[in-house]
């Protein structure tokens, strides 16, 4: 261990010689800092509506109560906190759970094995991770198919490779081709050797959860792990209402670990939640309540993120759609929510329902991300790649959508309004019919004054044109190709790639294939 | 003149029998009513911003003043209002604008013929009206091409049909297949006749104004026009600080006869105003309260909109850019100052920079719809059917951004919280675990419960696929299709539609045709 140990102490002093040359010369894999929002909130629920939700909640919370089927376990932590239990239901007096939920941190670090990576998950920030899930891939070339393996690699080096994605995430498509059982050790394997971004562990198996633990002690350091967060995980709850074995089991892993879990419930509106606003905000916030204090329960002080997929549902057809308004004013509305718990949230991402990267995907993607930015969230999973409901990662999607994310970050840093930025001296040199194009302050600044893209198309009509005539998916096909003929990982400790490599080929030789 | 004093009274009377018994038989052309938001505007400048901004706003029009060249009358109401006069530029003391901008009013009602689309502009309102100015068109079949009559009428007809476009704008495309003198008329004559939602006079010259107002009189009575706002137009200043004679000529004419003008700085950001946020925001105050001002100098009371069009510049390309940060924070800051002016506001639109309807124009236009739902705008023109910055309008782009205008209804309605929107019935009858489908309070509600999108594809991929895998733009060109086929023109007493004919045929006898 003492390779691992020296590889160890390397990171926590930001990098060996080695790591610091390396990263000197990578220049094109900057990481932007994770967002610190410098504008406010949309605060879209008043006074009296945040009372009445809240009041209502705690009524769900006492009358209703929550599930959490076959768990003897818990339901044990649930009555020796003083829940009243029935069966599998456990009902909260009053209070209890905005009670318990007070010991989990408002915000937290997430570290990163590069620690320049680190996030800040809390408080005014907002941390940027890919789409997580689709069993699908699609790209220009070959169509819609089964992801696999090569594509989750690909996925892992984009993100690395994107500036303003701060977070590796987990599941960036599911990678088919591997045995269900084994394939968590794969995605994991992949985050901590092909990008130096914080990820996230499996929450597929209580077992999964603990080899993630296990194979981040290796990554980090059994004693680094102990004391720090170096993984953030998705929890869905079964709304309404229930929490299953499988899913609490994965947060028992992860609390009793002091690793982070974002616990989510999972809605599509009118179907899992109420077909009103109003109504889901309330059941989103009594299983919030519900699942974070049960995290509490597991170890006092664990982060938790407060999280809220929600979407609504297209009443003809039974799909759900996204970028909707609705979804909107619950991811507003949760927001607000779940500040006055304290607690970091999680919501929003480059949701669309379109089977395509076309215009739909454009609308749906944007008012989804925009949203999110001012609905305060501060965990973004899904911010990059997400096509056809979630079933799809698409890879022209993913940068059309990572580059949206630099825009985000500008309008968050708000309005500078220095003596430089005031520009008065311009507008005196200027006056009235002339133009701005060769002034002092536009030469000394124009550089960094806007936001460019690095997909989208500025060009004159005729230009253009005579370039092909190119729509936004096929430009962000030529930027897929790009990016991946540049990627290069980052340095590694050759012992700790053998180590992790050694890890991983041990747990699925000790396993028979598994395909669901 | 008795037929038509006749169907003013009808139209004041809220339509006659027969205008009655039309509107209850065109169910397929329901106009939404204009935007009442419900939610908070997103105020991104503090009070120290605030400050800083507008006290330098008064700096510039103290120190370096404001251009009225060609234009001795409006150097004479200068003066007399106490500016101080140095060839063509107007210095004006702190203070002035401010003051002289009071007298207009921070609201007022835009009648239409058919008074159930009157429309209120200011406030707490948001009127949407369609893209203004493209010299092109684009449509799948026939591509892009030189915009003509024909073109413009379908424009009308689409806006007329649109229920969430409250307004039919002005110069929904340029009909260049018309003489530059005399398209004027003919754009009118279509806005009157295809439509009966309130719309937008011309600018290009103050006699054309001049015919606007008088083709309003005919439409709505003379007594009628001096005593309402029965047009609002687009007086574009020429910035940085001037303000040329036939926009303001156009302005003297409007304001003069109690008509609406909105007095908009047209700024590519970086070219017409210093490259940063504050410095433009800092030009764009000093020319709202220049052009104000000059308008209640002409007719004090006279419905003024401070106006705001800016975007950014590729400092690459030098190609205006479009659905950019900078032009959202400049939006939402001018917003804030608008409204300290106590004046309405337009800004925003479905801008884009795309050259077709594809993933590009959704992410930019959606960027520009939401920024100017949160931004306070009150009159939004470009609402639908921008294109390729403002030099296309494109039809299926159009249908696109006015369904995403319905979603934007959607929003700004805020969060019902009455007993039954907080469904605590419902939450109580589905209990841990079930499902809200067919719950009592979902089949209550479901019909009105999510915003449905008439343009964009909900169905699963699988069905889909078996009907073409068509894109958005597909989807778009169908829908376009349908609402031209099922167009019926609103009703019009013979008498009137004689005597717009009779006007404009007469108008364009009296002069040569000139196509520059």
């Amino acid at each position: 261990m003492s390779d691992l140990a020296e590889q160890r102490r390397g990171r926590a002093g930001r990098g060996g010689g080695a790591a610091r040359r390396a990263e000197r010369t990578a220049v094109s894999f900057e990481t932007a800092r994770f967002i610190e929002r410098n504008v406010p909130n949309l605060e879209i629920l008043n006074a009296e509506a945040l009372e009445i939700i809240e009041g209502n909640a705690e009524t769900i919370l006492q009358e209703i109560g929550v599930a959490f089927p076959d768990n003897p376990a818990a339901l044990d932590r649930w009555k020796a906190a003083g829940a009243d239990i029935q069966g599998d239901r456990v009902r909260l007096p009053k209070g209890l759970a905005r009670e318990l939920v007070k010991t989990a941190p408002g915000s937290f670090t997430q570290h990163a094995r590069n620690p320049a990576r680190n996030v800040e998950i809390g408080g005014r920030n907002l941390v940027l991770a890919p789409v997580y899930g689709p069993p699908f891939v699609r790209d220009v070339n070959g169509g819609r198919r089964y992801a696999t393996m090569a594509d989750f690699e690909k996925f892992v080096k984009l993100t690395y490779m994107s500036k303003w994605l701060h977070h590796s995430g987990g599941t960036v498509c599911e990678p088919t081709d591997i045995p269900v059982n084994k394939r968590h050790l794969d995605m994991l394997l992949a985050h901590m050797t092909l990008s130096d971004k914080p990820f996230m562990g499996s929450v597929t198996e209580p077992s999964r959860a603990q080899d993630s633990v296990d194979m981040a002690k290796i990554l980090f350091g059994a004693d680094f792990v102990d004391q720090n967060t170096v993984m953030t995980s998705l929890v869905n709850i079964n709304s309404p209402l229930t929490f299953d074995a499988t899913m609490m089991g994965a947060l028992e892993v992860y609390a009793a670990n002091n690793q982070a879990a974002i616990i989510s419930p999972f809605i599509v509106g009118g179907a899992m939640a109420p077909v009103s606003v109003a109504g889901t905000l309330t059941q989103v916030l009594a299983e919030i309540l519900a699942g974070v204090s049960y995290s509490q329960l597991v170890r006092p002080g664990a982060p938790a993120i407060a999280g809220a997929f929600v979407t609504s549902i297209d009443m003809n057809s039974g799909a759900p759609t996204f970028g909707t308004p609705e979804a909107s004013m619950i991811t507003y509305g949760t927001g607000q929510l779940v500040r006055r718990l304290g607690l970091p949230y999680r919501s929003a991402g480059g949701f669309c329902g379109s089977k395509l990267p076309d215009a739909q995907a454009g609308y749906e993607s944007a008012n989804s991300l925009n949203m999110g930015l001012l609905a305060g969230v501060n965990f973004m999973l899904h911010a990059a790649g997400w096509l056809e409901g979630g079933l799809v990662a698409s890879f022209e999607k993913f940068v059309m959508d990572a580059d949206q994310l630099g825009a985000l970050h500008k309008i968050a840093a708000g309005v500078d309004v220095s003596a430089d930025a005031q520009a008065m001296d311009a507008i005196r040199e200027v006056g009235p019919g002339g133009h701005y194009l060769g002034c002092a302050h536009t030469q000394a600044n124009f550089k960094s004054a806007f936001w460019r893209s690095e997909v989208l198309d500025y060009k004159p009509f005729e230009t253009w044109d005579e370039e092909g005539a190119r729509t936004t998916e096929a430009l962000a096909a030529v930027r897929v190709e790009k990016l991946l003929g540049q990627y290069q990982p980052p340095p590694m400790d050759p012992g700790m790639s053998e180590a992790l490599h050694g890890f991983v080929a041990e747990k699925k030789a000790s396993m028979p294939d598994a395909f669901s």
